[in-house]
């Protein structure tokens, strides 16, 4: 890394308990005594495909490449300790935008108490990659997995989806406090955060658990923004599918024993809502159950990165 | 990450003692009990700058990717552990081009015991970008550190120096066996791995620790590549400048107080030579004795990434 920008970030990123040697060597070091199991997670965004820095503040890049992070760290229900940051940075300005990157991680690393330790910097002449690597404590509960879900479980989420592209897919608040509180207090078998799409992730929590789900569709909490994008783009998707498809809510989809979720819905225990969208069933496969009654398949759809 | 990416690499993987829960899920989970401190470093790899795809089969920039980390972690005497790979990769072809950069990685990984945990793949319009994040054990003796030089410790050089760019900057041999072993059995003061070249490393570690270092030119031990590179481009750096400043050797340069570095050049406990190539001092700065016993100030250069 060019030295400059160490010498900032030595004096700007706070100190942590955490760090016994921060950045500016060839590793960083963490205190790690009495860490029986460490959850490890990476995403890797670029511009132009998880944000275009030619229409917003580079510091809401930053931010939000830590928050789908912290994020991964919720669908495991890990605390999170510590991160390492690289990017690829331009030839021409590098050096603050890597600063309004990292000016854009600060706050948000204080709130979920992230000690930055180190990083790295390369310079290339393609768009700025940036890549983010967090450790977090996985309680004794052990992680929440994917391939937990037990047949009859209840689908509940976090929050409400769809029309994320209005700018929460930067803003989003990673549901890092909900997942711990929710994962330590009630009994919960399976869990993943929604970036691809409630459809997609859904499937992906199914399939590695080996089973089905069904979504009724009617429950599906909307997003006031998916109402607003879809009247906004009349020939673009309805409110329901930006909901089900749009992706980078970042909310949680949880498998929880029925009874548990009888006892979640009651107490709502979050400072967003938790509803119940369905069930996994026996049968593999995405189903969908109208107003009606009426079941049919439902075909899960990536996020499309159309920014 | 694409889906199929993901069935090949939990199939290609080697399983793991130290894996809890491997690729696949939100965040891999790794068993950490005993271990007291972690070290954590990350470095960011890019076509065109660290390697020439069309230049070279893949795999060996998934290996350099893997190695340049190994060799930080060597820096600070930790022994590897774990590591997550991610990759921002071109358009079209880009699962077989990740395919080959693990390939590339697995018999390293295999050799040095580092758990392939997981990772991310993007895709943009740019070059390859790949970032490794790796973490190590860090002995009881602590991590060596940039900032232990003590004045009048002599600088010590693993290997051979200069002309990497004929091929060893991409196939080096890290020396994470050479710094855990020296760390275990030897009082080391301070180590840094030479990434930039002697010149520019050697100064950090120096700077690092509030002092001056003084090489002495005639001592600097010379790879073979360096005398080819210097014969076949008669324009260019002599041997002793190429071994000074071609950077990316990947070899440690240690402080050692007198007493061990007498010792130590004794024993070679090593299987690669160890030099003695000067001493620390009190003045701030980097300087050259040269066989005449001249002393003057040696202007650190960098590597030019000059593949």
């Amino acid at each position: 890394m060019e030295s400059d920008l160490i010498t900032w970030l030595r004096r700007r990123l706070p100190p942590h308990p955490l760090l016994r040697l921060g950045p500016g060597d060839d590793a960083a070091v963490l205190r790690m005594a009495g860490l029986a199991e460490c959850a490890v997670t990476v995403d890797m965004l670029s511009d132009g495909v998880d944000f275009q820095l030619n229409q917003i503040d580079p510091q809401r890049a930053g931010r939000k490449a830590l928050a789908v992070n912290l994020s991964d760290l919720a669908a495991v229900a890990a605390r999170p300790l510590a991160g390492v940051v690289s990017v690829c940075l331009p030839r021409s300005g590098g050096g603050e935008l890597a600063k309004a990157l990292v000016e854009g991680m600060l706050p948000l690393a204080e709130k979920y108490d992230v000690a930055i330790a180190g990083g790295d910097t390369n310079s290339g002449d393609g768009p700025l990659v940036i890549s983010i690597t967090l450790l977090g404590a996985v309680s004794e509960r052990g992680p929440l997995r994917r391939d937990g879900v037990r047949l009859g479980d209840r689908i509940l989420v976090t929050g409400a989806l769809g029309g994320s592209l209005l700018g929460r897919h930067l803003d989003f608040e990673p549901r890092v406090r909900e997942a711990l509180l929710l994962h330590e207090r009630y009994r919960l078998h399976a869990g993943i955060d929604i970036s691809d799409g409630l459809s997609v992730d859904l499937a992906h929590l199914a399939e590695a658990s080996g089973c089905g789900a069904v979504l009724h569709t009617t429950n599906v909490p909307i997003h006031d923004d998916a109402r607003r994008l879809a009247r906004d783009r009349a020939d673009g998707p309805s409110p329901l599918d930006r909901a089900l498809h749009d992706g980078e809510d970042f909310e949680l989809i949880l498998a929880v024993p029925p009874a548990v979720a009888e006892t979640l819905l009651a107490e709502q225990p979050l400072d967003v809502p938790l509803t119940d969208v369905g069930e996994f069933v026996a049968e593999p496969g995405l189903w969908q159950v109208d107003v009606r009654g009426a079941r049919r398949e439902l075909v899960p759809r990536g996020w499309e990165h159309q920014l």
